[in-house]
């Protein structure tokens, strides 16, 4: 049985690139596919530094103009990977000539923008790369938040901090300019904790929000932090910051439910602290789980179990799933409706750190 | 030569009578006091009770009415460890009798309550049960914060997370009751957290809150969740409940500064967390202090570095340094000022949880 | 009804000495006592210092000779806090006279001491302070091995590690001279390490073993390492040294059987490491214990769930055992015939490293 | 210009199989490689498996008589990935065919197997899979030991625990048998623990060991202990356990020197603990690296600073660095002769344990 061909175009060719890169190249090594897939074309602006990255990762061709990628019909699939204020455009023209579309986060730099490019997706296969939710770990969180382990939720509570912005070398380029990519940390870093709170724990239905600045002359947040009620009866604490001096890539979140505390830490991505409140008093303890299996998410598409997963899984088991999901014709998640739901939550964060009012949801995040 | 003697009574009889009788038996076997202490008289409303209590930990006489106590010549101490709607008047009486006035946390059910009795004890020695700022770790951080050791404050994080609430069995009692607590976890726990924060980290200049009921017929708060902004520039997130399920008594704060970071847990007092960001970056990485010494404070005062101490500890160090304080007539802290200063915080917070606004303060917190 | 008094004299006033002057003062504030404890008098060889230690602590007397200590008829109990080469003179003096006695680990200098002392106090009460027994998390321990939730055991694996010999201005005094310690790690840190193996896993049928001395000029051992088989087909690692710098009270152990693990640390006393095998296999991850209740070993003795014990805690509970098991015409343990079943082993490890040869011990250790 | 071209062939089709199949695949994308590999043909016995295999991992052509790859011309490379009892014949074979030769550890079922497999590929660039010496954490930790951050070496202490023998239906296959494995946990965990040792710690001049085994019908050992003295005047200790229960794949290791404290478990493989004894005492404390940059070892291959490791990454690590030395001429580390050093440990652990006595190596394990 000869599989169907998807021909793959990315537009990006940066850090993010490479992952996508790796991921394309994996994705079959681990899942049986349902296509095979080519890596037709990569697209960016410095044809030197395309050229490297093509030899390197096997992109058969380079282009410089991604509207090209766009009107050439031997394309399938066109993955996004740039600066974000560049996601609408490439997005919105990509669905209109018919391809599958792939598009990292935060989707866009306003909610209008993201509302235009979910409305224009819709008919074709769609994803966004809010990879953190393929974590082993994560995603084992959501089984037993699923089948009822945490009870009641009472708390959710997300930090996202890394020490970026106190760097002066580092915190340059198009993350910290706001024409580039709509905000600073409130997009790079929150949108990751929305993502993972509206798929943890479900829509938010009010939030009160404040955003700061550290550095003088950026015209984009720094940290954001911010209180909300679930639409579950629950209430949840969120903080992202570029200045979490001491941390690197702490994407955490916590739930207390009646039955139960979860405990994430992106900095320990293969361990899920589970607290079981059903538990005789006396044994009751936060358990560290290695979530590498028996028995965990994609424990037998990876490794053993004891052996650890990096950083790139998430986006290799993103990808296998997503294919997957559209050879049985489903509807793939996180799609853009879902980073749409995401924006409206950054949305409402912008309007209620202006206008320092509690802002309300109509909860129609998922 | 001989020292002065000091008439203690202690008006209370419960759980923290226990761990202040403990207090006034072991502060003299650790501290060269300037005073010799004299367990003079327990009161209480139930007699039995008392008997027990005094028989236990060597109270001289039991008296069943307060204000017996206040009109005692005899008595040069009066220590307060009654729920907190009983705080103020016996706080103002003794003041007024001229008794040196020890009293629990939270100083006051209301701001107005708090302002009376901060008055009334200007002129004699007062002092104030925050006792979590004399754990060596704690203490050892406001000697690295004031050494520069973190640098410019970003970030302020802290948690006070307990699972009473979550309880049936144990959520009854005073501290449920609005009638004789005042509030719930906000006053119980919040007033902590707020406390060791002015202390560490100085005064809050505005903030915002919400505060959260999850048991259907209680009348006080179960959570309280609030954003703030610091008199020096950082910005502060802060987390108080009663059914932060998985956690017993975590009472947590975070700093982020330019220089580093501090991290400490209640639940593992022994020790302070210190990331030195100005270490060579390959080097940079949360250090997890035993804070036992050498050189860290009270080593020499309770056992040898590696040796941990316990909860009672901070309370003999609070009521050691007191007396030393008071016999070099040098004003203590926390008084009863620094415990209005947490009042007028947890008054702000109640206000913006009943308005959904902002509440700025003077930034007079201390 | 009246109790029956207790006259104790305590021989020491150094460092253990205030620990036990404490554990006086404080067993009956926690404990009801079946006995009236009376601090008559502390033996020591400087007057100065016996006359601080005596006024800060309460000892009713000072003295100099502890052979007078010995003749007088209304000394009850006579606690033994000195170096080691003492132990067995004042312990059999004591004995021959009637006395209650109490001494501090390791019971001897040599095997034959041990001997002669065991025999000596046959017929008073006895007990010698391997206090770690009596640490909430280890008692916690014992009770979840005894109820076969750690079920048939592999593995016992244990550390006793700090870096007091690496720091030239500490290793002097008596802990590194032979002629009044008889050994170095091994004596100070090993006895502790075997007897709590010996009380969690039973006897030792043979070892091998090696000691090592890092100092040039040093009599005794600075490190111990030893390989053990035990009576019920377990095996066994242990180590100690002065010389594990970074640790700085690293007591550990760690038991491996076919239900579970445990893992305890003193430097984080509190809490107990438990690794449930019979769970759910995707669930299965070493839980946290904060050993601090409910229905954990002395919760209701000492402080509330959440709240930590420190250093000092199990030397109350091992005197409050103690004074009940006294009452109740009990055999208390550790008792000298426990301390005893150390020194055999003590003296097997010696032999070993001496000869370089696995040495048979009949067993009989407990 | 044209990069040299490099056909490779590997014998085996099981789990670390797919581990090599991935680092070919994947050593290209990450390092800028100085030849072209191909993965030309993948041999193993069964042809249903192996075609499998190849057609996930791009293997051109599957064969299943070994005795045929290595008389092809046309491969340059023989990775060997089959059970120990094979490694022997086909290293020694595709040696002497010229072939550069990779091969899996341990690297033989005796030392006399070994001596002949160094001797035969002293012609050959060759390497052995003892990986974990490229996980940057402890590559780092050499660095730092060569750095003298740890000063004079005292203590070095290995554990390789994991619970696979406790399981019955795992602890099945050529691994529990000791006609395809030679031994039991001593070969298969142990080996990884000495080669680290070898490496970090230098060589071994003398070792005591006891092996055990619980199940009752197996031929190999579960279970290995061993203490050793090194030739830098350090001492060791060394457990390695099937029955490990509770541990997945905790293989760690711990050195204490006069400066510093390392400690790295693989179960955390991002991490590894630092401890400076010459900082400020009351600065002292274990910290944790996070070992992804900046200016960490391959920092720059792999991922950005805060985004973690895998498994596989030490595998890419290994044949990416073997391949540059190969390019220019240099000897790469660990080689047979590295893996024959590992091997004299084995051996000598071997006799200990059978002879019950010390055993001595001439201290040329490097």
């Amino acid at each position: 049985m000869t599989k169907q061909k998807l021909n793959i175009a990315m537009i990006g060719s940066g850090f993010i690139g490479k992952v996508h890169s790796n991921a394309f190249r994996q994705v079959g090594h681990f899942f049986d596919l349902p296509y095979e897939l080519y890596l037709k074309v990569i697209c960016g602006r410095n044809r030197a530094k395309l050229e490297a990255v093509a030899a390197h990762w096997g992109w058969e061709e380079v282009e410089t103009d991604w509207r090209t990628i766009i009107s050439r019909k031997d394309i399938d699939v066109v993955d996004i990977a740039v600066p974000n204020a560049l996601h609408a455009p490439i997005a919105i023209a990509a669905a209109e000539a018919g391809k599958i579309v792939l598009c990292e986060k935060p989707l866009a730099t306003s909610l209008e923008e993201a509302e235009r490019m979910a409305k224009a997706v819709r008919r074709v296969p769609n994803l966004v790369w809010f990879n953190y939710r393929r974590v082993p770990a994560v995603a084992f969180a959501k089984q037993l938040i699923d089948q009822g382990r945490t009870g009641q939720p009472f708390h959710y509570r997300a930090l996202y901090l890394n020490q970026s912005g106190n760097d002066p070398s580092k915190a340059t380029g198009w993350r910290y300019k706001r024409s580039e990519s709509g905000t600073g940390a409130a997009g790079d870093l929150f949108s990751h904790s929305i993502d993972l709170a509206l798929y943890l724990n479900g829509p938010i239905s009010e939030l009160t929000a404040m955003t700061h600045t550290f550095a003088p002359d950026r015209d984009v947040d720094d940290a954001a932090l911010l209180l909300a009620r679930f639409s579950n009866g629950s209430i949840g604490s969120f903080e992202v910051s570029r200045y979490g001096v001491g941390c690197q890539n702490r994407n955490t979140f916590e739930i207390n439910g009646s039955k139960g505390m979860l405990r994430f830490s992106l900095e320990d991505m293969n361990r899920l602290d589970f607290y079981d409140a059903t538990e005789t008093p006396n044994l009751q303890g936060s358990r560290s789980l290695m979530v590498t299996g028996p028995n965990h998410p994609y424990w037998e598409i990876f490794w053993k179990p004891g052996h650890a997963v990096g950083y790139e899984h998430p986006f290799i088991a993103t990808l296998g799933d997503f294919l997957h999901s559209m050879a049985r014709e489903e509807t793939f998640h996180p799609n853009f409706e879902d980073a749409l739901a995401v924006q409206r939550v950054l949305d409402a964060l912008e309007r209620s750190a202006l206008s320092r009012n509690w802002v309300r949801l109509d909860g129609n995040q998922q």
